[in-house]
């Protein structure tokens, strides 16, 4: 598949490694290709990440979703809107978009808060934004390294999937499953994605006793 | 020990026939043990449970803690407050107080939204109007029968627990233990109890989605 991955920090880069390692095509998205380009040196080179990652392009964000049949956004929640208005609502349309964000608020230092919730989540902010594309939420709930390599823990662990289309969902799962993950929960339409974000919180607690991102939800049923 | 569950609804029944069948010595607290006495006929009848469960005591929510070592909430969130005065800060001072409710707010229907999150929780609300008590929060991520009963479900689930006081989770940790929890995981003091709380939107939707409360959370790690 074609598939476009708008944000070039860590979850950008680790999901457009892990899809182009199972095979699929891959656009990096970006505002400025160029800046991008020269970004700093050592270990968070983007230079030196592109080096190892030849087969995987760079593009603004209107070009890599054009060219694309499936979208990820994976920017950080806050800019959500702004990276998918700049790829062009004309390019979503019709096509399947997977956010994989948490609406973080950092204004108060860390922990950060989020800034929708509970009545709405940033999932539901961007399906109505842009009413056309079809939108499924899902990995928010796990850190990048796990998004693409769930088999790093000793055991199957769940992700889930959020979204008004079942047709968009069972291909965002065949995606899911090329990945490894094994057990992907459909939690229902886009408004189930308030529970996905609000387990943010809960995620990093855990992060914070555990002090390591190595974990998972598993739901034993 | 001896212990007060506060709250006569299903989860305060299920909760003092799981401690009552692991050897504590439980009184229920209510509001009006008659009125609790005579309330309805049919399964819900309180009659029929307290007549399968004799060795449990009824009183007032006062007289429950003042007797008890350990006091559990067990009411509707929304009620928290209210049931723990009712019990009265000088039947707290000092003991363990668990919480094991979550603060729904129904009067928009169902699903329902919290009526605290994010920047606070019900927990430490509860730890503000009561600072002598030592308050624990846990079991408020699963259903009332796995809180008493986790192996029902195929393989282990973890539960957590929050709070400021080391003694007071560790004395809690033994209870959950006591009742068959293998996986107890400590996320640091009542702040955290924020992530707890906030997994109740999560919890939901794998509840409509699934069509059952029987899950439970694994963290694996």
């Amino acid at each position: 598949m074609k598939i476009a991955v708008l944000g070039t920090g860590s979850v950008g880069r680790t999901l457009a490694g892990g899809l182009a390692g199972v095979g699929h095509r891959i656009t990096l998205g970006t505002r400025d290709p160029e800046r991008t380009r020269a970004r700093g040196g050592g270990a968070e080179s983007f230079g030196a990440w592109a080096a190892e990652n030849s087969d995987i392009m760079l593009a603004t964000f209107a070009e890599a979703a054009e060219e694309c049949e499936l979208i990820v956004h994976a920017g950080h929640g806050a800019a959500a809107l702004e990276i998918l208005a700049a790829a062009g609502e004309d390019n979503l349309a019709g096509k399947v978009l997977v956010d994989v964000s948490n609406p973080l608020d950092l204004s108060q230092g860390f922990p950060p808060t989020l800034f929708v919730k509970d009545s709405d989540s940033l999932a539901e902010m961007i399906q109505r934004t842009f009413p056309g594309a079809r939108v499924v939420k899902t990995l928010n709930t796990l850190t990048a390294a796990l998004m693409v390599q769930p088999g790093l823990l000793p055991s199957e662990t769940t992700v889930f999937v959020s979204g008004n289309d079942a047709e968009a969902k069972a291909t965002v799962t065949g995606l899911l499953e090329s990945l490894g993950h094994t057990d992907v929960l459909d939690l229902g339409d886009i408004t189930t994605a308030r529970g996905q974000e609000m387990a943010l919180q809960l995620w990093l607690r855990i992060l914070l006793s555990q002090g390591t991102p190595m974990f998972n939800y598993k739901i034993v049923r």
